[in-house]
């Protein structure tokens, strides 16, 4: 082993970024404008500002700044958690006997066990500074409801996060933590919104839908007072609050002369990919470098492999603005053996647009795959990942043995995005051999298809 | 805000301790020697090979070797996980307005959970060095047979875990991490030994206790060809893995200069407590320093506060050797509504020993100001505390509140144990109000002591 570069960099905080990077900046091929869904016309900050707060509105549609300066009250937050450490896998390179180099960006070492609360705490900044009483949002499995609830801790906001029903009823342990950080958690569809009480009246005993949850959330937001709603992927904004990781995660590779030559991140909505690539495309985007980027994504779920660059809804319910994205269609829901996060129909319209002009590349893996990478993962590296995260294992994994056969000494780079401690029901599953895969057919993804807006 | 102690304080990999601290070297009165229960006289390592490994009850029987070298496999595995970070509080003292610096050591960061992993990783190595197949062991709320699974996996050695009934039903998330670690996870009691057969057919229903697994893993170990009985608290080899948190914390302290003045940690069998004060204690010993070192207990299971420092049985069973330490009595078990771990009714004879020199103090608390306390903790300092560690945590926001009282600047440091990601049943009542509290009466604890052995 190479005792120069140790198990776990950590930066000193005197190295962590104090701006996040807008790789829009550097981007000649634009993301395609997100458009008002009244009017169809490119949406205004004004436009936007009833839904979310002014200055997320404005780093929303900001497509010139390359970097935007991280408010110390943040910076002072991101230190209770952060940096992050990158971690070389020494032990799981011996086990699987390969000549690469293998790193992976921990992300999980916080209460609510993944990235997003890079993202929440920023959100949550901007509403206290706006003076704000709280903000509303949904969550599917729990862990952008849990990240949002610290925040809102933290600066004393109060958060109303609409829970998906059955993820309600199933998942009581996430329930209880965010309500142990103070939010008010509702199961969704529920009866305090119109679109609560429309759907339960249609559909008696449905267990709801994170489609369903967005829009309730979105109503509650623009029908309180002092309330605005927030979203933990997907948008601009996040992706680049998320920068935070590829920043560190580039600083660390240069401190010790380590020049990466695969970069491999899950994607869901894309926020999480899209902040680790991003220092990374940039130079990709200026010709100062090249890498080999990878974007990892449900067989279950294949929005960049087998979806349709399109403007698209971003929720079922269609209030939302319409983007320009790799999308399966709004109306798109994975088919219910799938477990865990990766299940948003569409991708960022930032990580759409790289990836269309050839800048990233993307790979489907099936879950029960994904969870053998798992397991193999937490018993060699001592880490038990959260399902999504194991994506991007899965390749590694994948890209390492490449390079056994090949025998280059590449530098692998993943993301690993959070643990799998709220997600025992699905390794259950797997320890028992129930989990099974499925991949939608060509006709169903074109039905689902059918339904995109004509613009 | 002081700037120049960074909120977080991670050792270089060449700053980590290559060795573990046997505090007994420098203790002028030695614990009281075990005893084999057969003979009540002082057990050699011969008399416990058959149920230790070689090397551990070495270790365990070992008063004048102040420092062990740590094998480098286990210094590789460490690195995985370790160091764990020394934080500094700030947002905490900003919250309180106390004066008071205060700083904790956070064992938490590892799938695990605690700091248990740190000896798990020493059991399974020497497991492994003796040539055996396995170990066996007990586990209840599961923090440590789930880091006994890891450490077991690492080393491709069985592991057998006896996990009480009513936490194997209870906590089936905690039984998943242990399967996906390749556990074989058994509800005890059970029909696989002799004393589970007996105990099922005396109390059919029963749902199990602490002591009936352990007795049931150690006859597990004694009757399978290759195998071993492993233990996660209370021997002192256990205490002496566990220094590498307290060397740790003192050579970040000294790093930054910081003279500790109180130090703070959990006890329920004492080798965390132990691990963390070991130095500092030693330094006391040898006349080189003075601290406040206060150990915390639940007033449900007293051990300290209000029990006998008199020879006791380890188990219920009564067929694991004899200590001399403070006790509750083997048959105490604290009363049903008491939450999380420190349940044990005896502490470790190096803790006890300490105690009764008065080199530490002891403080026990109620567990509804430990829930009070963890909650307002995770708001604060973005980490959901387990319940065992919330006990140091509670007594650390009252000695700084004192500090806010007098004025004084003083140094707090605690230990921070473990996350309490799977203890959300227990958070659930807290936050529904339905937690309550026990104290047992004077009468109830003469009656268990009543049943004290005659030595």
């Amino acid at each position: 082993m190479n005792r120069e570069i140790p198990y776990k960099i950590y930066l000193e905080e005197n190295e962590m970024p104090r701006q996040w990077y807008n790789v829009r900046a550097d981007m000649k091929n634009k993301p395609a404008p997100i458009l008002n869904p009244a009017t169809l016309k490119p949406i205004t900050v004004e436009e936007l500002s009833p839904i979310f707060c002014t200055e997320l509105a404005k780093q929303e549609l900001d497509e010139t700044t390359p970097y935007f300066d991280i408010p110390q009250e943040i910076l002072d937050f991101y230190r209770m958690y952060r940096p992050a450490p990158l971690v070389r896998a020494y032990c799981l390179e011996k086990k699987l006997g390969t000549p690469a180099h293998i790193y992976y960006k921990f992300e999980g070492n916080n209460t609510s066990g993944s990235h997003k609360l890079n993202s929440a705490i920023a959100q949550a900044y901007y509403a206290k500074q706006q003076g704000l009483k709280g903000v509303t949002t949904e969550t599917g499995a729990g862990q952008w409801g849990t990240a949002l609830s610290m925040a809102c801790s933290y600066f004393d906001l109060d958060c109303q996060v609409y829970m998906v029903k059955v993820s309600y009823e199933q998942k009581p342990f996430r329930r209880e933590v965010m309500r142990t950080y103070g939010a008010n958690v509702t199961p969704s569809p529920s009866m305090n919104t119109n679109i609560g009480r429309k759907i339960n009246a249609e559909f008696p005993g449905t267990t709801g839908s994170l489609g369903c949850a967005i829009s309730e959330a979105v109503e509650a937001a623009t029908t309180q007072e002092g309330y605005r709603y927030v979203l933990g992927s997907v948008l601009s904004q996040v992706l680049v609050h998320q920068t935070v990781i590829g920043l560190e995660t580039k600083t660390a590779l240069d401190k010790y002369g380590i020049k990466a030559d695969t970069i491999i991140g899950c994607a869901g909505g894309g926020s999480n990919l899209g902040g680790l690539i991003s220092p990374f495309a940039g130079e990709m985007l200026r010709g100062e470098a090249n890498y080999d980027i990878i974007a990892v994504e449900p067989a279950s779920c294949p929005s960049l492999t087998r979806g349709r660059y399109a403007y698209d809804f971003c929720d079922t319910g269609k209030i939302c603005p319409l983007a320009k994205m790799y999308t399966l269609g709004s109306g798109f829901i994975p088919s219910a053996n799938h477990a865990g996060g990766l299940r948003y129909h569409g991708m960022s319209s930032i990580v759409s647009q790289l990836y269309d002009d050839g800048i990233i590349s993307a790979r489907s893996v099936e879950q029960t795959e994904v969870f053998k990478a798992a397991q193999y993962f937490a018993r060699v590296e001592g880490i038990l990942p959260a399902p999504e995260s194991s994506h991007a294992i899965k390749v590694a994994i994948d890209e390492a043995l490449k390079c056994k056969e090949t025998g280059e000494a590449k530098n692998i780079v993943f993301g690993l995005t959070g643990t799998g401690y709220f997600d025992m029901y699905a390794y259950q599953k797997y320890n028992d051999g129930e989990m099974s895969d499925y991949i939608p057919t060509d006709a169903e993804i074109e039905k689902s298809l059918a339904n995109l807006p004509r613009i």
